[in-house]
C-alpha cells in the first residue's frame, strides 16, 4: 500500500523554532509511505533523502515519470521490504515538493517565500521530521536510513532523538562537511546567482527562470557524484554520434553530451532557491557543533544498532570520513558493523545497482528484525 | 636581460594550417626572453605556460602587477638560471597577452575574432611556437619545460619536432584529457556561455563582458588545482571574519571567501573566449591521434633526454597518467627520469614552493648542460 499526504504539522501559535533564532509555522510536510504500520507500531522505516531526492523513493516521480530514486532498495521483497516493513519518506523542509520551502506561499505575505525563507539547517529538517513522528505516534523508529545529505539527518537523528531510533544506517556521509564539499556547493550556489534570471531569488512571478545557472550547478554536482575511474569506464573520450572532431563547441564527446542533459533536465524538476537552501544547510552541518567540537559528546546518548557503509571510489565522503562515524560509537560500546564496499561508481554508488550494498541492508534490517 | 616583444610569424600568403583544416595568416606571438642565447645557440630554455598562464613567467604582470607564474624557478641562480640560460617565454595562440587569439583583430573583418577564430589544438600552438623558434634562428632547444597544458606542448614538441629537443621536462600532464578532465573544462565552458552577457562571443566591443560566467568557470578550476587534504590545512571549515555563523548566503566560510577572490580576480586578466578556445584545445589533446593509439609509435623519433615529475596529491593530473609517459620513452629506450614529489599541494604544486621540485630541475638541467 502506497500513500502520499501533506500535513501541517505546526502552527502560527506553535511554530518550528529554528537553529538560526527564526521560527517556521505551519510547517507542511509532503511524505510517501509504503506497506502498513503494525499494531505495536514498531515496524517503521524512515528514508531520508540527499541533496536532490524527494519523497518518492519507490514511486513514479511526478514530473519526470521515472521510477523512485530508491526503487531498486525499497519494495516488495527488496533489501528495505515493504511487506515487513512501514516506510516513510518525506520530502525535507527547505525542498521543492510539497513542504515547506523557498518555492512555498509564506503566510505573511501571501507570496512565495523566495529569500525570505530563513536559512535551516539538517537539525531543523530532523526537527520537522520528528513532528511527522510524533503526528504517527511512532515512539520509536525500528530504523532509519538515508545516504549522502540522508546520512546527514540519519547522524542527526542519532544525537538528538537518541530514543526514538532503534537502529540506523548511515551511508556515504560525514560528520561535517569537508572544505572542499564547502568548495563544490559554493560553486553551484554562485552559479545560480550569477543567473540574472534567479533575480535575487524573485523569480517565481516571472516568465524567467533561472533554469541556465541551476544547470551549471547540477553538472558540476554530477562531476563530484562519480570517480575518474567511472568517468573513464564510461566515457573514455569517446565522440558523441561522430567519428572525428567537430573543431567548434558543440558536446564532441560523450561525457559532455552526458552533463549538458543531466543539467537540463534537472531544471524540470527542481527549484534553484531549494538548491540553495539545502546545500547551505550541508555546509553548516557539523554533528559536534553543540558539543564543542567532540563527537563522543555527540553521540553519547546513542543506543541504538548501527550499520555505516562507505563505498571506496567515493571522493565525496570517502571512507575515511565514515570511518569518523565508527570509531566514535565503537568508543562508546555502540553495536557498530562498517561495510566500505569495494566499487568503481563513486559517491552514486548507494543509489545505483550494488548487490553487496543491498545484501548488506538487507542482512542488518533482517537480523535487526529477528532480535527484535 | 629580460625583452619582451611580439613578432609577426607567418603572412596572409604563407599562413599556418591549423589541424581544422582551416589556416592563420598572419600569426602574431608574444613572448618575454631572459638572460642571452649564447653564440652556438645552444642554451635556449623554452617554457611553455599553462591555461591561464602567460609570457610573464618571471616579470611582473601587467595587469595584475603580481610577480610571473614562475618566479620562484626562473631567475639569475634559480633551478632555471638566467645568468646561464637564454630563456623563450610565449604567449600562446588561441591566448589573450598579445598572441593571435579570439580577442585579437581578425585582418578579413578588421574587427575582434570572437567565435570566428578557429577552433586550435595543442599541435597548432607548438606548430606556431616552431615558427618563433625558426625566427630566432635556434636549430636545437637546449630544453622545453612547462607544467599542466604546459606539459602537453612538451609532450607535442618531443613528438612532433624531436630533432629540436635537446631535452625535455614534463610536469603534471597527461598524453590525453581524461572524461573527468573533459567534464572539468565542458562546466567552465558552459558556465561562460550560460552568461548572457557572452552574446555568442561577441561582447568586445559592448559594455557588457561575460565576468561572472567566467569568474564561476575559475572557482571549479580553482576547486580542482588544490587537493581535499590541502583545502582542508588551509581552510577546513574556518569562519571568514566572524566567530559564528551568519545564516545567510554571504561568504560564511574562508574557503567560500577564497574562491570568490579567485574568481572576480581572475576576470580582469583574462578573456572568456580564450578560455573557450584554450580548454577545448586541452580537451581534444591525444598525444596519439596520428599514430592510431600507439604512445610507442607517438614517440617513436624521440631522443631527448627527459625528467617527467608529477606529484602525489594531484587529482587533475595523477601520478599514473605521468607514469604513462614514462614507461613508452623507457620502452623506446630513451634517457627518462621519473620523480613523484610528496606533496599536499595538489595540481597547483609546480606553481608553489616546493624545494624538492626546484632541486629536481636544477639537478637535472644542471648535468644535461654539463654533459651537452
Amino acid at each position: 500500500m502506497e500513500e502520499n499526504k501533506i500535513v501541517e504539522l505546526s502552527s502560527k501559535e506553535r511554530p518550528l523554532l529554528l537553529d538560526c533564532g527564526k521560527s517556521l509555522g505551519p510547517v507542511k510536510i509532503a511524505y510517501t509511505t509504503y506497506g502498513n504500520l503494525n499494531e505495536q507500531k514498531s515496524n517503521a522505516i524512515l528514508i531520508c533523502h540527499a541533496l536532490t531526492g524527494d519523497q518518492y523513493v519507490a514511486s513514479q516521480h511526478p514530473i519526470t515519470k521515472k521510477e523512485g530514486w530508491w526503487s531498486n532498495v525499497v519494495g516488495p521483497n527488496k533489501s528495505i521490504d515493504t511487506n515487513k516493513f512501514f516506510v516513510i519518506c518525506p520530502n525535507i523542509i527547505g525542498g521543492c515538493m510539497g513542504s515547506t520551502g523557498p518555492k512555498e506561499i509564506d503566510p505573511l505575505t501571501q507570496k512565495e517565500f523566495g529569500l525570505n525563507f530563513p536559512v535551516i539547517t539538517i537539525s531543523d529538517m530532523v526537527k520537522a521530521q520528528k513532528l511527522l513522528i510524533d503526528y504517527l505516534s511512532i515512539e520509536k523508529l525500528f530504523c532509519v536510513t538515508g545516504g549522502s545529505m540522508g546520512g546527514m539527518l540519519v547522524l542527526e537523528w542519532l544525537s538528538k532523538f537518541p530514543e526514538y531510533v532503534h537502529s540506523a544506517i548511515p551511508i556515504a556521509t560525514s560528520v561535517n562537511h569537508s572544505a572542499q564539499n564547502i568548495a563544490l556547493n559554493e560553486l553551484a550556489r554562485q552559479s545560480i546567482m550569477a543567473d540574472p534570471n534567479w533575480q535575487s531569488g524573485n523569480y517565481y512571478e516571472t516568465d524567467n527562470q533561472p533554469t541556465k545557472g541551476l544547470s551549471v550547478a547540477r553538472m558540476a554536482a554530477h562531476i563530484s557524484y562519480l570517480s575518474k575511474e567511472s568517468l573513464h569506464q564510461k566515457f573514455g573520450r569517446n565522440l558523441q554520434d561522430k567519428n572525428e572532431l567537430d573543431y567548434s563547441f558543440k558536446a564532441d564527446f560523450q561525457i559532455e553530451s552526458y552533463l549538458r542533459h543531466q543539467g537540463i533536465s534537472f531544471v524540470d524538476r527542481f527549484d534553484a532557491n531549494s538548491y540553495l537552501y539545502i546545500t547551505r544547510a550541508m555546509d553548516y552541518f557539523d554533528i559536534t557543533a553543540n558539543s564543542n567540537g567532540s563527537l563522543i559528546e555527540a553521540f553519547k546518548d546513542t543506543k541504538s544498532k548501527v550499520l555505516c557503509i562507505s563505498f571506496t571510489s567515493d571522493w565525496l565522503y570517502p571512507t575515511s570520513e565514515n570511518k569518523k562515524i565508527v570509531k566514535t560509537l565503537n568508543a562508546l560500546g555502540i553495536d557498530v558493523s562498517f561495510l566500505e564496499i569495494e566499487t568503481e561508481n563513486g559517491h552514486d554508488s548507494f543509489l545505483l545497482h550494488e548487490p553487496e550494498f543491498f545484501d548488506a541492508l538487507n542482512g542488518f534490517i533482517s537480523s535487526t528484525w529477528r532480535e527484535l
